[in-house]
C-alpha cells in the first residue's frame, strides 16, 4: 500500500498536496484573517507537516499570494522598488515607487486581481479584514522601514499616508476610471505623485 | 373628481409626486448613468412636468443626492469648502478642504453612505459608471475652477489628482480601516495631507 502510494509518482503527489495546502489556506485566511491564520493551522487542515508548507511556499506572505492567485507577491515587488537603486538615474524613491506600482498595475492580470480584491473586500467584512491585515503586514511594515521618523509609531503613520495615496491612485485610475487621471501617461503621474510619496516618507509633515 | 383630488390635500399629493420622481430618478441614473439621465426623461417616467422636478429638487445634482439618499450634496459641501475663507485663520485651501471632508466623513450617516456607494460601485458596473460620472461632474469640475493651470485640461488633471488623494484617504481611513491612519486625529491628517492638495491644485507638478 505504502509502496503503491509512493509509486503513484512524486509529481502527482506534490500537486495534490499543494492543492490541499492552498485550499486549506483560502479557508483559514478567510475565516481567521491574515494575522490569525497560521502555517501550523493550515498544515493541520491540509493533513501535512508544517515543514512541507514552508518547503512549498517559503513564507506566509507567499502562501497568501499563491492562495489568492496573485501574479506577484506585493511586498516583494515593494521591497525591490525600495531596495534597488532607481532604474532611472536621478529618480527619487517616491518617484521610483510610483513608477513600479503603476507598471505592475498596467499589466492586465495584476490589475484584474487588484480590482477583484477590492471588490470582494467591499462586499465581505471577512475579506476586508483579511485585506487590511495583509496590507498592514506586507505593505505598511515594509514601507515604514524606509521612513525617516522619530520612532516606529511615526514611521508606520508615514507608511500609512503613502498607502492612502497609492491606493487612491489605483482606485481612481483603474477601478473608478476617473479622467483625465485614468488616461495620463506614466511619466506625468510619476512626476506629479512621486514627490507626495517622498514627503510622506521623509519630509516635513507640519 | 378633480376637486376631490385637490381636496385630498396638497401635502399628500406633493409627497406622492416627490416619491414618484425619486423612484424614476433611481431607475434612470442606474440605467443611463449620471450624464445620460435627463430631468426631462425622469419627468416623463414619473408622469410629471419637468418644471415640477426643478421646483422640487432645483438641480440634477440635488436630485441625484436625494435619490441616492445622500445626507449632503457633495459638490455643495466642496463649493463651501473652496469658496469661504478658511474657518481657521492661516489655513491653506488644501488644509481647509481636507478638514471639511474629514469632518463630513466623521459623521456616521455620511460615512455609511460613502462606504455604501463604494460597495455598490465595486460590484455593479452600472453603479460604477454612475459614480464616475457624478464624481467627474460634481467634484472634478468644481475643483478644476480653483486649480492654477495653463488651461482647462491641466486644471482637470490637477483636480483628478486631488480626487485620488482624497478618495484614497477615505478608503484607507473609513473603508479599509488601515492603522495608524484610521485612528489619527483630524489636525494631524490636515497638516499631513493638506499640503499635498495645495500642491496638486496650485503647485509645481514637475
Amino acid at each position: 500500500m505504502t509502496a503503491s502510494q509512493g509509486r503513484t509518482g512524486r509529481r502527482a503527489g506534490d500537486s495534490g498536496t499543494r492543492e490541499a495546502i492552498l485550499a486549506a489556506s483560502r479557508k483559514r485566511f478567510a475565516g481567521h484573517g491574515y494575522d490569525g491564520a497560521t502555517i501550523r493551522g493550515i498544515a493541520t487542515d491540509a493533513g501535512v507537516d508544517p515543514a512541507l508548507v514552508h518547503h512549498f511556499f517559503g513564507s506566509k506572505e507567499r502562501l497568501f499570494a499563491a492562495a489568492m492567485r496573485l501574479p506577484v507577491v506585493p511586498g516583494e515587488l515593494l521591497a525591490a522598488a525600495l531596495a534597488a537603486g532607481p532604474a532611472d538615474p536621478g529618480e527619487s524613491m517616491g518617484e521610483h515607487l510610483v513608477r513600479t506600482v503603476l507598471r505592475a498595475w498596467d499589466v492586465h492580470e495584476i490589475r484584474d486581481v487588484f480590482t477583484g480584491l477590492m471588490r470582494s473586500a467591499s462586499t465581505s467584512p471577512q475579506a476586508m479584514t483579511m485585506l487590511r491585515e495583509f496590507v498592514t503586514e506586507a505593505i505598511v511594515s515594509r514601507l515604514s522601514t524606509v521612513a525617516r521618523a522619530g520612532g516606529p509609531a511615526e514611521a508606520r503613520y508615514r507608511a500609512s499616508l503613502v498607502a492612502s495615496q497609492v491606493l487612491g491612485l489605483g482606485m481612481t485610475r483603474y477601478v473608478l476610471g476617473l479622467e483625465p487621471l485614468a488616461a495620463a501617461d506614466l511619466d506625468t503621474l510619476v512626476a506629479s505623485i512621486g514627490p507626495t510619496v517622498d514627503r510622506y516618507l521623509t519630509g516635513d509633515l507640519g
